[in-house]
């Protein structure tokens, strides 16, 4: 079995594949050494992959390299089934080329556009021969409405709600709309443009707020929570082939 | 004269006005009272008004009271020339009605949407015969590139450049693209949605960064970087003359 680790700025999430199939999920506040021991008494891991956006565990990943029989921390040195053409691809997110191996193993052949939405929000473009093109990181939801208290003195912290008007008539509803309204112009902006280019675009929502924009976006997308992680075990599986 | 003072969260605007023509401004990092009391020196005030979106200061607001015929603080009581239809008229940001009162005199009779880019992007809808109906807040665009750093562990902080790229090659092209192209989507995406309601909508735009949006923008706009002092100037001869 493969264990996929990915580590984000606000989680780790955990998933547990066999070759090609997904068999379960786990997130995590805290993630340490003591965690992995667990999940090793439950899966018999043969094959496993770290990817961080954040500083990297360096005893975790030891006890990890002498567990597993294949071991791979992702870098911007490791092969991957997408041509990625970036020009600082050390600082390229390693969950930003996950998303973008997971939607191109999923559409091969097709143009795509991948909005992760999470802390940060990310757009990936990647061509139909599996080229990964550039892409671009605005502030996420929960980024937004803890920038406009932390940034100004008055304004208060609010959070997303189910319901959002268009405008706005107190100050919380007008932060609540300004910031929703605005990230869904966003999306819908670069989706209508990349459709200019690429008729036949697809689009993937990823990331821990891809089911709150999916049903208020007009255009059609597919929201797909576990992207990354079909992605890094797509890279684990190529590497262990190669 | 008319002294005109606007607080904001980074910087004081000052602007002197005759009876309804500008005569200069001035912004400050610090302003006090001997900042005023140097101002007048050179000006000959009788009228004032003081806008402000953070904490009053009491002294300077004593010395104003003592020194001119003449002066008001801005709140949720004073008397405007159009109608505010808000759930919270406490919290609305002064410098948002003022905004909205100096666009609908520039423009009476026209449905207006009011763009002002700062610390936050406030956009203000204020309907033919001058009645605001409401308005939206998001992040400026200086807090959104802070908001990335600040919020996240690996992103840098990055600033603003002439020239951006569609999608970004590197992080600092993915967050400059990403920040500014959604800021742009924004802009026009609430343009094109309420001129499917006002068909007629003439658009200011204000603030720190309205030239550097206004000439990004396919609609066209009117950028107007003293709109709020305009407004405020505006309210102040409403009140004296009633």
């Amino acid at each position: 079995m493969n264990l996929i680790i990915e580590q984000g700025n606000t989680y780790t999430k955990v998933a547990v594949y066999g070759k090609e199939s997904f068999v379960t999920s786990f997130v995590y506040k805290k993630f340490d050494i003591i965690v992995v021991a667990d999940l090793m008494k439950e899966f018999s891991f043969t094959n496993g992959i770290l990817s961080t956006v954040i500083n990297k565990d360096e005893t975790l990943i030891n006890f990890l390299e002498d567990y597993l029989d294949f071991f791979l921390v992702l870098d911007e040195t490791t092969p991957l089934p997408i041509q990625v053409r970036y020009d600082t691809p050390g600082t390229l997110g390693k969950d930003r080329v996950a998303a973008a191996v997971g939607a191109h193993f999923l559409q091969p052949g097709k143009d795509l556009l991948v909005i992760d939405a999470g802390t940060a929000i990310t757009y990936e473009v990647i061509e139909a021969p599996g080229i990964y093109i550039g892409g671009n990181i605005s502030p996420g939801m929960t980024t937004r409405f803890k920038a406009l208290n932390h940034f100004t003195e008055k304004l208060p912290l609010v959070v997303e709600k189910e319901e959002i008007s268009f405008i706005g008539h107190s100050t919380e509803t007008a932060i609540q709309a300004g910031v929703v309204n605005g990230i869904i112009y966003e999306m819908e902006g670069y989706i209508n443009d990349l459709r200019l280019k690429y008729p036949d675009l697809l689009v993937f929502l990823t990331g821990g707020h891809s089911f709150y924009f999916e049903r208020r976006l007009k255009n059609s997308i597919f929201a797909d929570i576990n992207l990354v992680m079909t992605g890094l075990n797509r890279i684990l599986e190529y590497n262990v082939e190669n």
